[in-house]
């Protein structure tokens, strides 16, 4: 195998979450493929585009753009949905590894936040090898818009001895679980935390493009806080052109505000050790 | 408020793992709290001296150990002997940060990983802010073993459009719960994994000393791969002194090998978009 493929975690976009071993990674690149989703999103090519910029100890490196496909609305069932999706960036990738990576050359993905965390760029390479082609694959792990949610909030994700979950947003369309005491979500287009901002129940830890330069964090009540969480939303997205966050949503136990515990959960043993 | 602590993720203990932001952070540091758990342990406390002197720029700083008391045996509940842990922490947590930390000072703790999953040391000195020893207070995200398990096994935490489940081992006591697709386990003394090593329907993707010259990743389905996985375990545990392990379970949907779905969960809606 003499070509080979990088799937790099970058953090937010702020060179300073760059682990080392990002930075050595993108240095032994050739090639950088970008995602280019159309004008509202230029600025976040622009902003992968500034990282190599900063960080490239060489400028023998250079940007190979591809088109990011729509999901086919007919195809109704989500996962169907979504692979046909992938099928086709699948396309896209395996022309650029066979046509655009030299023998012998490196190129390199620039994935936001960590790569193993609700992002599909490795699923789709992992397509292109299983169709034949061959190249060597590497991915090294970045800092995820979940962690730096904690660190602002100076919280842990979950309480002791508790289980954690990382939730993707459509997964709460019916309202938040009797059984669930905290959840991370993600994937967010605003619709799920609406949703739920009548349930007095829920404390609220939220953030928008974390690691970044418009990053704002907001905490409180679900109930009181969501209308200055719609607020800031609104005024990232105009500002930038898009707007990404993540929240972490617990439901409280008292006034005393302390972190809920998960209810009752017959899944799992009692806290005896 | 003129004193600092910083709480700094350092992820595996490869320098390469840090983030330029870690790198700087270190650097504002005089003093590194350091554990001190006894000669078994003092592997790792070198792994932590190695690490500051490989990427600190400057020679003003020292490192101030304190010692980790036992959890007492004595209190039955889990939580109240973790508790009353933590509170014996928070006393030489703030022994060190009213005695050993000047004014104008900048004290660090370094955390394996990152200081929001599954670590104490945030509790803590949120207690003695509690207590009233005044300091500025920050922290530092650091790529965790998760993460790098996930690279290591070129795989995402989860499936497409499902949530993730990341469980202490303590939670798996009672055997796998039915409902549950898959999850990353974490902090197992072994037992959990012994436990499950019967049920033939999971999958486990394994790896210790993650980021680590003694690495080690084990796949494949548990009941196969688990003797492998325990020799491999004490391996690293009698060259190293410590290990420290944490793999993906899945249960299975069939002979292909393509990752569980979650099995129907009331709890989630359907995938229907």
């Amino acid at each position: 195998m003499t070509k080979t493929v990088l799937l790099i975690g970058i953090g937010a976009g702020d060179p300073d979450q760059l682990t080392l071993q990002a930075v050595k990674a993108m240095n032994r690149a050739g090639i950088f493929f970008l995602p280019d989703k159309g004008s509202e999103k230029a600025g976040l090519r622009a902003v992968r585009e500034a990282l190599c910029r900063q960080v490239m100890t060489h400028d023998r490196y250079r940007w190979v753009c591809y088109d990011v496909p729509q999901r086919d609305a007919r195809i109704a069932e989500y996962r169907a949905r979504v692979a046909a999706w992938h099928d086709a960036l699948a396309d896209r990738f395996e022309t650029m590894i066979v046509e655009a990576l030299p023998e012998n050359g490196c190129g390199a993905f620039l994935v936001w936040g960590d790569p193993s965390l609700f992002d599909s760029t490795l699923r789709i390479i992992e397509t292109v090898r299983r169709r034949g082609v061959s190249f060597a694959f590497e991915v090294i792990p970045g800092i995820t818009s979940v962690q730096t949610l904690a660190a602002r909030h100076k919280t842990t994700l979950g309480a002791i001895g508790e289980k954690i979950t990382i939730l993707p947003a459509r997964l709460l369309a019916r309202g938040w679980p009797d059984d669930l005491g905290s959840a991370i979500v993600m994937l967010d287009s605003g619709a799920a935390l609406e949703r739920l901002r009548t349930n007095t129940e829920l404390t609220v830890l939220w953030g928008a493009n974390l690691g970044t330069g418009d990053e704002r964090v907001i905490s409180g009540r679900l109930c009181e806080v969501f209308a200055s969480i719609q607020t800031a939303r609104r005024a990232i997205k105009e500002k930038r052109g898009w707007v990404m966050d993540v929240y972490m949503l617990r439901r409280e136990t008292g006034p005393g505000g302390e972190t809920a515990r998960d209810v009752k959960d017959e899944r799992f043993p009692p806290m005896t050790d």
